[in-house]
């Protein structure tokens, strides 16, 4: 089994996700593809979100991969039910992830999901959380100035802070939340000031780790994890300002697994797929 | 679907794993045999462990069980493979959910593994760590003292401090170890104490919670969660002593979860199966 998982985001916070998968899946090769000149898709339609994943799975389909990892929660929120029946291979979104690992942590079940406008208003976690465990209280909130702010590289200092500060304000009140899920693999790239501002009784959650987890599960159920010990060269594909995409990689991944990655420009549309 | 998930183990370990997939799948029904009767599986040659296993798993095969979660380490490292192939329903062990979450908590690759000789011997938890990632630092150390002393219902205490204190002395000399799975479903019983032993710097992994988290992850992958928001029932069946087995189950479960089940003896035997 020597193909490669497939990776695909409107943007950089997929790049949460594949840092994850090469930490806990190093044999495994990687290829991503992030929708940046698109993003974000949180505030866009149903529809539009829908057509857009399939122009990038299509993309990746024609590079032979082994396994689809949804690293969008919005995209997971619109299609993953679709991919999962259309496609013959399988298919991981970053929601039940992230749900699951929420119910293991919360003791109380008070559990909060931030997320972009897609995925707070579709209620996806919600939905994952209730059919698990009947008696979370779920409260949802979204926060749509941070994956501008992270696509523009800004990941910490007195202006993520500020602006984290006052998205997270009506939080603020709820004092019982003992878990806190970041729905929306951006977030992640802010995990240290929203810990900040939540503070250290909150478990903050991250989807991406835990999607790298189950990926791990589901190379393991459908036996196709990769056996080589070679090291594996990731391809990376951004249809945005190849630039940016870069220096926000660099800040994502360690100098050694940076080393592992060749990036490149990518251009998608509905009838041409190269 | 409304079938239950069939849960085995050599004695009362298991129940740690029914604890948390009450706590993680409320909705699930679970059958639950304990083989106290002939526990402790841990020093027992591979074939009568493979031989004990598969008389549970015929015993609970006649209560139509939609999933099987092989519940022991011990009998997870010499039939897991086995009852994969041989059985048509999905199948989980107890050792690749704890060496998946040992992969994710390490940050400097150097892991202990404590379980029974018949675990440790095997080699399970190296090969299952090494077939992720090839660059883990496994140090086994097998500790035959502690599952008799949970089968007595000692749990914690002086005796508890002493004997854990002296099996883990191997390990108090390596001060590079961040992580140790406990790879004995019987050993989350004396995790406070282990995690006193080892120190608070040591991140101590329960191969029972994970587990019951990747079960979560199979029922979805199958289709086979329960939908129903009815409280279901659980049956427990021990082969040995009801009273003790009952002692035990109260000290593992919380009072409103142990109202939900009821605990019945069983014969279990090759030719013998009701």
């Amino acid at each position: 089994m020597d193909k490669a998982i497939g990776v695909i985001d409107s943007g950089v916070g997929g790049l949460t996700v594949v840092h994850e998968l090469m930490r806990q899946l190093p044999k495994e090769q990687l290829i991503y593809l992030g929708d940046t000149a698109r993003c974000p898709y949180g505030p866009r339609s149903k529809e539009e979100v829908q057509q857009f994943t399939w122009e990038m799975v299509d993309f990746l389909l024609t590079k032979n991969i082994k396994m689809l990892v949804v690293a969008c929660n919005t995209a997971t929120a619109f299609t993953l039910k679709d991919l999962k029946e259309q496609l013959d291979i399988p298919v991981i979104g970053v929601i039940q992830p992230g749900a699951r690992a929420a119910i293991k942590s919360t003791t109380n079940n008070q559990v909060g999901v931030i997320g972009t406008e897609g995925t707070i208003s579709s209620g996806a976690y919600s939905q994952a959380l209730a059919k698990i465990k009947s008696n979370i209280q779920v409260s949802g909130l979204a926060c749509p100035p941070f994956v501008p702010m992270v696509e523009r590289g800004v990941l910490s200092g007195s202006e993520a802070k500020t602006v984290v500060t006052e998205a997270l304000r009506p939080f603020s009140s709820n004092k019982k939340m003992d878990t806190l899920i970041l729905g929306c693999t951006h977030y992640p790239l802010l995990k240290s000031t929203i810990q900040e501002v939540m503070g250290e009784e909150v478990t903050v959650i991250s989807s991406s780790e835990e999607t790298a987890r189950e990926t791990s599960t589901l190379l393991d159920v459908h036996q196709i994890m990769n056996r080589s010990d070679l090291v594996p060269l990731h391809q990376f594909y951004t249809t945005g300002d190849l630039e940016i995409f870069i220096e926000i990689a660099k800040t994502v991944f360690q100098e050694s697994h940076f080393q592992m990655l060749t990036i490149k420009q990518a251009n998608i549309s509905t009838n041409k797929v190269w």
